[in-house]
C-alpha cells in the first residue's frame, strides 16, 4: 500500500497517473466521496461519487479504512477490493491526505509505505493552483491555507520528495516503489526460493 | 551505512565495485585483516593488512565496530574514518558477513541498511567459485559449506536481491540506495527546507 500525499497542486495526482500508466502491478485505490463531480471527472475512475445516505451506510457497515470531512464533503477509502487484491499480491496506490495516512498506517503498519511530495515553493504552488480551471480566488486561498496545514505534517511520512520537475519526481517515487518491493518481508516467494536453493 | 552480504561467489564484491565506481557519495569501508594478501590484493584498497599484534592493539583500543575469525584469520571493521565521514553526510558501503552485519546493526540500527545477495542456485555458485583462480578443491568445498551457512541467515536482512544477472542486480542495489537516501530521517537538509517553505 503506497501512500502519496501532498498539498493540492504539488503534483501527487500527476505522479499517481504516471505511476499507474507505467506499472501494471499497482492499482489505484479509488476513494468514495459525497462531493459532486467536477467537469471531466468520471465515477469509478476519479472517485466513486455517492450520496450522503450511501456514505452513511458504508460507515455503518465498517466499509472504510479511513474517512474524513474536507470542505464540507466526505471522502473515504473503501476496504473490499483492496483487501482482496493485497491477498493476491497486488499493490495499491493511495492518493490521500495526512489524516487518512495516519488512519491507514494505524491499521496496517507493516504494509504501508508513506511518501510525501513537497512543492519547491509556496509561490510555485499558488501559480499551479491558479492555472487550474474552475476554482475561484477564495477557493484558491482556502487551498493555500490547507496546503500549509498539510505540509506541516510532512514528518509523518517515510519518504519525502520535492517536486521540482515532475519527471524527476516520478522517477524518485518509482525508485521508492521498486526498493520497497525488494524488502524481504514483501517478497512472498522468497522463503520457497531459499528452501529450494538449500535443497539443491 | 549500506551493508552488502552474500556467500562468497554470489557477486557482492563485483556489485560493490560497480557501486563505488558509479556513485561518488559512497565510500568503501575497508576491513582490517590478519590474513596475508592474495596476488593482486593491495593494502589499503582491498584490506588493511595488519599483524596479529596490531589487530590485538586495535581490539584493546576499541577501534572496531565488529570483528570475527574466518578460516583462522581475523577480520574487523575499523571505526575512525567511518564515524568522521558519517558526520559529514557521507555514505559507507560494508562488504561483510552476517555476523558482522548483526554486530553493526546492534550498534547503529537507525543508520544501517542491510542487503543480502543470493545466488540463483548453489550449482551456479560452485561454478563461479571454481572459475576463480588460486583456490584448491578443498577450499572450494569449505567455501560451499560456508555459503550454505551464510545463506541460512538471509532473514536477518532488510532487502534480498537474487543475482541472476550482475547488471540487473547492480541496478536493484542502486535503487535501494537511492530510495533509502530519500527517507525523511536521512535528508539532513529537509527541516531547513520545510522551514523556508513555510516562511515564504
Amino acid at each position: 500500500m503506497l501512500i502519496l500525499s501532498s498539498p493540492s497542486g504539488a503534483g501527487k495526482t500527476t505522479i499517481s497517473r504516471m505511476l499507474l500508466a507505467d506499472d501494471d502491478e499497482i492499482n489505484l485505490s479509488v476513494s468514495v466521496t459525497t462531493r459532486p463531480p467536477r467537469p471531466q471527472e468520471l465515477d469509478g475512475v476519479h472517485y466513486h461519487f455517492v450520496s450522503d445516505a450511501e456514505f452513511d451506510r458504508m460507515i455503518a457497515e465498517d466499509d472504510f479504512y479511513e474517512w474524513a470531512h474536507v470542505f464540507g464533503h466526505r471522502y473515504g477509502t473503501p476496504k473490499g477490493r483492496i483487501r482482496a487484491g493485497l491477498k493476491e499480491g497486488q499493490d495499491f496506490l493511495f492518493d490521500i491526505d495526512w489524516q487518512g495516512t495516519q488512519q491507514l498506517f494505524q491499521k496496517d503498519q507493516q504494509d504501508v509505505v508513506r511518501v510525501f511530495i513537497l512543492p519547491p515553493s509556496l509561490d510555485e504552488l499558488r501559480t499551479r493552483l491558479m492555472a487550474r480551471a474552475g476554482d475561484s480566488a477564495a477557493v484558491i486561498e482556502s487551498r493555500m491555507e490547507r496546503a500549509r496545514s498539510e505540509i506541516s505534517h510532512w514528518d509523518g511520512y517515510d519518504y519525502v520528495v520535492v517536486n521540482d520537475d515532475v519527471y524527476e519526481c516520478f522517477g524518485k517515487v518509482r525508485e521508492i516503489l521498486a526498493a520497497e518491493r525488494m524488502r524481504r518481508q514483501r517478497q512472498t516467494g522468497l522463503i520457497g526460493f531459499v528452501r529450494q536453493l538449500m535443497a539443491d
